[in-house]
């Protein structure tokens, strides 16, 4: 390790020439493999961008000069060459460093991420800032051929380019999302890779220009021919270049040499400018080279082989989810599976395996896949839409107006729904039944048991209305199997019968609640323990039941506001005590406001009337 | 009114000729003024369409073919041509006709809408459904080019592209959104609006391929100035040909005989297909095509004059959050504004008047415009995003993940909060409460009135932390105007002291509640009423005196689940008889989950440990 050591601040590079840059490249590859093998994390998508970390902080002043990574996973050299290389043994962990751009660990974390795609946005912003505060220092951006399909991405690019805000843009191309890319930018990406570089060349179009005939007819095959051919040799990087980039590349992104030659001539460059770097995940690590997908995300391995060491995980959600969905394509020819990037991790795969014209991958573009998954239920098709609880906050809006306001029979699976572990802030689960609780036409349920999630699976396909089923990746009951009983719409499974306290657990809780009745039982009490089964609708006659009980504990995993049990405890509140005035749990039409307030009695006269009615019998 | 009459449904046009057509379309623009002159509703987009229309309609076989508007207030045409022109005296009014494309009302209407962007998702998941289940229908959207700038649309294009389904794409391009249309995108498509149309020109490029010279010299802008004219002479379109659709256009939207032979010559062609299409806003009127954005959305006028027949509206609180935005920004150099496509809507054309270079209109890319703000607040502006209350929907998951994780100073302006009148269901701004008061770091206010609303904008900007402020845009409240106390964090506004009985109003409700107060007065009672100010943070010390009343009524302008009213229960319910274990308002680190639920007494033991400490001390 003899540079290794030697740099810990970005200043400590400038000094050094290309041969010791390379060997500390080589330096810093064994160094992640060495410790991610330790303690589990990313790894392939960090392996491919130890030269492109290097050569932005050779080339730029950070942190005067703002370095925005995208999605952040990518990170691990950046941190090691802002000082950070010794946390590494507490990645991930409770108390120890993200795996994320966290600004509260170093000023050289621009910007804190985890979702996809965020990056060109914040530089945007960032650069407005530097202008308009008279400012010069460099605004940077380094985002991924797959975050560049992203709706957020693109609305970015798209004001970016059409502002002279000087802002580089760099895409690391390595033609993977997580799983492989989709969507047709990723196909026009791989098209300019496997054309020979145009940096360099300025060919002399005079000549052309003179002999373009104006008389002539060829067929459409043989103009299509001939614009393709002109496209790549004139016009590499169109796309870019008329959303108003100045597009260069690409670039090979492990040829350090010539990178900095790049970045340091596009310091002269004025406007929003593009830099196509073409890598490879994994790159260097011949485990990780071979399977990227297993090595974007892994749990610690042995380094020499990349087997990795711990048993296979028991069966989780996931894994019942998957299965289940092909039983439920091989009888349903109707069901259709979508996933946002993330075949693998949602248990689609499978699916994608039995069914492949039903499978449909939509890349990182969550509020495509909601509004798609619409468009099908409303021609007849029986849309499965698998996104995890975090990512699917991208498409609130369209479970609102695309699928709620039409009642219509989208069922979502949302997995990863409440505490996530190692990926943190960003990436927790913990906000879905809060924004899904308050759509009117939505039911949504939690399974406690891997027999439950499938036979939520079968009951929301026959609902015909919106369905929500959110569940965490493992933590799968094993208590209670036997009790199973089928599911009705909004009503609670009653565990233990007991009396005076009542237990309400919802999904990942009940395993925790049978827990504490066992302990509340051998202190005396004689608590009543129920699986909720769903947070909406809730079931108006046990509701009533539960009014009789002394004590109510509500179990979850959500914040508490807006969640599962405030909505217990506003169904239970009959008693005069507290009454809302607010709208109803249902979409509400055009009119004039004082027609539609009139229409719910929510004028004065019928807030009143109302008021004086409780008052009377209260 | 010659044809008018006869067109009761799309079958009745395909007798006509072409000049028969050319009437009814002037019959149409016709009725459409003297119609829209007397209820008010949409204009100008609607005359920019009547021949695509009816083009449309003369060439696809509705209802089996499927025709999907995006946005859909332009669909009056659409709708007179499918046997509604006798409901266009109820347009908007309450019971009446939607001004938007309402499944429920006709078998053309395909799917239901009002925000703008999804057509293209739709009309891909129906042209999925179409291929799997062996139908053969075509399915074609109308996207106006402003709409095509969100990242829904481009998300969509990105999916459609590279897939192989028959889809017809028509761009509406008229230069439009409501206001001027802003991006890339936008200047892309005025570029090619201003070359001739080359649809029809197919020139041989043979002999240009065979004269490249592959040495010689140019400098850069000569290169550029080549590239530039040769993109547009070969490669119309190529920013749509790259995404995998075939480009076909620009064609004059107004000439029904080119849309249609156009259109029955795309009946041929496979696959994703882009036909761009001239349209003028307000076509054919003159005073509409003069002043576009006053005729979008317009109140009735006087057909003969187009002058609006009412007298001004009196002082909005839009009107109140223009003029005080450029107080602060006159103060505050660094406060900058943001809009998504309605600098007039949100009052913000003030702002940009007096420091157009601290606006920005971003167009109709709502998540952009919030991440946008977070990297301006990470970097040290003050950034002001306003939006209605139902387009910020869009941005759910930006203001968690980029704004309030990091506690950014963003402050956001939800105008058209609760009921908005004649634009229905998808525009009612009823769920801001419930998806805002759920996220950690949050600060939300509603005024009860204008000067309440200024106070709240000097109040929001002092925080430093992120802050929402909602209102509806009239019915400012004239009463207890004297009564404004300074604002205080989570602390309400008692304007008057009774007892036993409690009204706490937020913001629009206050009115209300103030006239219900009279009521209840008048009918012997005593009751304390409340402006709450704050739906978030809520005052724990006036929250902790509610317990004393016998009878509290919350009232807001928001759905029930999550909003307010729930809030305020929650904050009272330090009875024993219902507790929650939930997690807490606070973004949650990383750490295995049993670290995590450990560290927050969510564990068994915990639970267990603080249920015994209720059952004792309860």
């Amino acid at each position: 390790m003899k540079y290794l050591e030697k740099v810990n601040c970005p200043a400590d590079l400038k000094g050094l020439k290309f041969g010791q840059m390379n060997a500390l490249a080589a330096e810093m590859r064994d160094f992640l493999v060495q410790s991610v093998a330790r303690t589990g994390g990313h790894l392939a998508s960090n392996l491919g961008v130890v030269e492109l970390s290097i050569a932005l902080h050779y080339c730029l002043n950070s942190p005067v000069d703002k370095l925005i990574w995208d999605v952040g996973h990518q990170c691990y050299p950046h941190k090691i060459l802002t000082g950070r290389r010794e946390q590494f043994d507490t990645l991930r962990q409770f108390g120890g460093m993200s795996g994320f751009i966290k600004s509260a660990e170093s000023p050289h974390d621009t910007f804190d991420v985890g979702h996809s795609s965020t990056s060109l946005s914040v530089a945007h912003g960032m650069a407005v800032s530097r202008d308009l505060l008279g400012q010069s220092h460099k605004v940077a951006a380094v985002i991924g051929d797959g975050a560049m399909g992203s709706g957020l991405a693109l609305e970015a690019l798209n004001n970016i380019g059409r502002s002279s805000s000087d802002i580089l843009v760099v895409l690391n191309d390595n033609q993977m999302s997580i799983s492989e890319n989709v969507g047709a930018l990723a196909g026009y990406l791989n098209e300019m890779r496997t054309k020979p570089a145009y940096i360099s060349v300025k060919r002399d179009v005079k000549n052309i220009l003179k002999n373009i005939p104006i008389v002539g007819k060829y067929t459409e095959s043989f103009l299509n021919q001939a614009k393709t051919k002109l496209k790549y040799l004139l016009l590499p990087g169109v796309w870019f270049e008329e959303l108003g980039f100045r597009y260069y590349g690409p670039v090979d992104g492990h040829n350090l040499r010539h990178l900095v030659e790049i970045l340091t001539s596009l310091q002269r460059v004025r406007g929003p400018v593009f830099l196509h770097v073409l890598t490879q995940k994994g790159k260097g690590y011949a485990p990780a080279e071979r399977e990227s997908l297993k090595f974007h995300g892994i749990s610690p391995f042995c380094a020499k082989t990349g087997e990795v060491a711990e048993a296979p995980e028991s069966t989780s959600y996931t894994d019942i989810f998957a299965e289940k969905i092909v039983e439920i394509g091989r009888k349903n020819g109707k069901v259709a599976a979508i996933t946002a990037a993330m075949p693998t991790g949602t248990g689609l795969a499978n699916f994608k395996a039995h069914f492949p014209r039903r499978f449909f991958d939509v890349g990182i573009a969550e509020s495509h896949a909601v509004t798609f998954a619409a468009g099908m239920a409303k021609s007849g098709l029986r849309p499965v839409v698998a996104i995890y609880s975090t990512f699917l906050q991208r498409a609130y809006d369209q479970i609102i107006h695309d699928v709620c306001i039409q009642s219509l029979p989208v069922v979502f699976i949302l997995d990863r729904a409440g505490l996530v572990a190692a990926d943190g802030e960003t990436h927790q689960g913990v906000f879905d039944l809060s924004y899904l609780l308050h759509m009117p036409n939505m039911t949504v349920m939690s399974p406690r048991s891997g027999a439950e999630l499938a036979q939520m699976l079968d009951f929301a396909l026959e609902l015909g209305t919106p369905v929500a089923i959110r569940y965490a990746k493992e933590e799968i009951s094993k208590i209670y199997l036997d009790a199973h009983k089928p599911l009705e719409l909004g009503k609670w499974e009653i565990l233990e019968q007991g009396q005076k306290i009542a237990i309400l657990a919802l999904g990942s809780m009940v395993d925790k609640a049978a827990n504490v009745y066992k302990k509340l039982r051998y202190f005396g009490h004689d608590p009543t323990l129920i699986n909720a089964r769903f947070a909406k609708p809730l079931n108006p006659e046990i509701t009533a039941d539960l009014a009789d009980y002394e004590y109510i504990f509500t179990m979850e995993e959500n914040v508490l506001a807006g969640g599962f049990g405030q909505a217990v405890a506003a169904a239970l509140s009959q008693s005069p005590k507290i009454h809302h005035f607010a709208l109803p749990d249902e979409f509400l039409p055009q009119g004039t406001r004082a027609e539609i307030f009139a229409h719910l009695g929510l004028d004065a006269d019928g807030m009143t009337e109302k008021i004086l009615e409780i008052l009377a019998h209260g």
